[in-house]
């Protein structure tokens, strides 16, 4: 009696381990084939420390990569993404996903990295010098960073270039504190203006805003202007979208969730937009001025970009990542003057002076 | 008797002072003839104090612009160089030719400026980084900067791009002393390697810095090779030539003749190459490395040349003349790398470990 029930009951955990066991193959099994390659910290370790927000925050990276890549290659059907996981020795690792010279995209990129190890002295000159008080134990400071980014260049002149980044950071302190906080932004750069795609892009950012501060739209597309500006040419890179860094309020939770909703927001508010132009026929001229905004688009990158220097500072990073963003092709005329009134001087006087797109 | 001979000696006078007007007209016609442009500080004021260095430096920039600008445009019969001059409102100006285009070149600048005013922050912190003692009067330097400088970039990718630049800098410090010294160079960028072409610019370089002394050569040809790196990729722009900078010794006039022969150098190092290569044929393979290595040469001019640096730091420059030195198309491909022992793998190693081409 007593020997028998105890083995069916040792039957019975069997039976919930074993099927538990394969409800964690099964989950397993899905994410790996809704992922573009494994995420680098390993599933088993992200479900290990599921609660935790760096597990959920890689997850969500991930899943943005996936989601906008299989959206971008469901429009260049002849395309496909090369896929690269690669590692850092000083910690951590990433993949690339890019797609190159295809009949829709001229150069799409979307990176994910999660990269730790300890500051670089002239990292955490730039992170004080944004206002940050980082004790250092012996100098030296653990970190954590992870992130999304990605820059999608189109062929057709009509179709704009977007760029989005999310990441989060987690330095540890002297003490053993750890200050975090998050960073990101979507933005468009097209080569002609369309009003119309303008205020579906500021529309779509802002919902994805809206719906945890109103606040939070008005204050980060100022800052995105702001934020991608040439100074030497006295223009922004495109016509914005949203920025934002050092987001540690009002809570963990909560900015996690507000990143969530933005990252969600990039398909909605860009797959329409390639939808509707990539077909739209085009002129040598158009082409030309196309390949002269990239130049552009270039000298921001190298000169300015934040993210750029980062990279380029953080020893051991992936050059070929970092310098992912740049266009495949790009031209520099000199004293290039659009006449006026002509639909090159329309979009050159947006960048000039940045727009209101909604209320 | 008296009166007739001082009516002779007053005719005689009146003759000879007639004759030097006529000569100096003479000589400003030709001068006008031979150069781009008027000078930024007008051929009256550089006869007036022609004995300076800053006039003979002026006069020489000048001179070699002319000089350079004809035998590149004696090379491209279609194409035309545009020459705008330019003035600054801080103080000084410039001229800037440019041939965009042709059949031989894509782009060719040649552009000579003359600037003088009071020294921005920036600029004398990065001066100071480099060992200079500068001290200011109520936080005032006043300086006076001049030279050519040029990047020609050919069509052909067996020709190669070429780059030079020749200055003078005269800064005051509050005591009244003026610091002054030179800098320039001259350097070469294949798209594939040529030894020949290697070996005829740097031995044309070399016989110019002997004739002055026979340590200048070795030194300068070394600086070059780590100015023009592009550390993130660990590789050179180019395969060198000479470049050099703060030089103050022996003696101002020693210096002068020095930079002299440098930039009478110029057309000799590299006009052979560019007459002997123009009409080789190529494929579609080898322009495609050739626009690749373009992209590189983008990443060092925006990432870490100084000049371009100093340009864009100056108040009130001319952001045009500046980037005047990038290529009218570059191209940036993710994760190319040529096949081992292919002609694209035998220049990268010469630009990963730079080689004497003459001893």
């Amino acid at each position: 009696g007593a020997l028998g029930g105890l083995g069916l009951a040792l039957g019975l955990w069997r039976r919930q381990a074993a099927l538990a066991a394969a409800r964690e193959d099964e989950e397993e099994k899905e994410l790996r084939q809704r992922f573009m390659a494994p995420p680098v910290s390993g599933l088993r370790e992200l479900r290990r420390r599921r609660r935790e927000l760096r597990s959920r925050m890689e997850l969500l990276i991930m899943e943005t990569q996936a989601e906008v890549c299989r959206a971008l290659a469901a429009l260049d059907p002849g395309a496909s993404f090369s896929v690269d996981s690669w590692e850092r020795k000083e910690g951590g690792g990433g993949i690339s996903c890019v797609l190159q010279d295809g009949e829709v995209f001229e150069k799409a990129g979307v990176n994910v990295s999660v990269v730790s190890g300890l500051l670089s002295e002239e990292a955490a000159r730039q992170m004080r010098s944004r206002g940050k008080s980082l004790k250092a134990k012996d100098g030296k400071l653990p970190f954590c960073a992870m992130g999304v980014s990605s820059v999608i260049h189109p062929k057709n002149p009509h179709v704009p270039t977007m760029h989005f980044n999310y990441r989060y950071f987690e330095i540890e302190e002297a003490d053993g504190t750890k200050q975090w906080w998050f960073g990101g932004g979507t933005d468009l750069t097209p080569t002609y203006l369309n009003e119309e795609d303008a205020v579906h892009f500021h529309k779509t950012l802002k919902e994805a805003c809206d719906k945890h501060d109103l606040k939070l739209y008005p204050k980060y597309k100022k800052w995105c202007d702001d934020y991608f500006y040439i100074k030497h040419r006295g223009e922004r890179r495109g016509i914005g979208g949203i920025f934002f860094d050092d987001m540690d309020s009002p809570s963990k939770e909560e900015v996690f969730q507000f990143v969530k909703s933005c990252a969600k927001a990039v398909v909605p508010c860009y797959i329409p937009i390639v939808k509707k132009h990539c077909h739209d026929s085009f002129t040598p001229e158009e082409k030309l001025w196309q390949q002269l905004r990239r130049g552009r688009y270039v000298e921001f990158n190298l000169l300015y970009d934040r993210g750029t220097k980062f990279g380029l500072l953080t020893p051991g990073s992936r050059i070929e990542s970092i310098l992912m963003s740049l266009p495949l092709t790009a031209r520099w005329e000199y004293m290039h003057n659009p006449p006026e009134s002509s639909k090159e001087a329309e979009i050159l006087e947006v960048l000039r002076n940045p727009k209101d797109w909604v209320h």
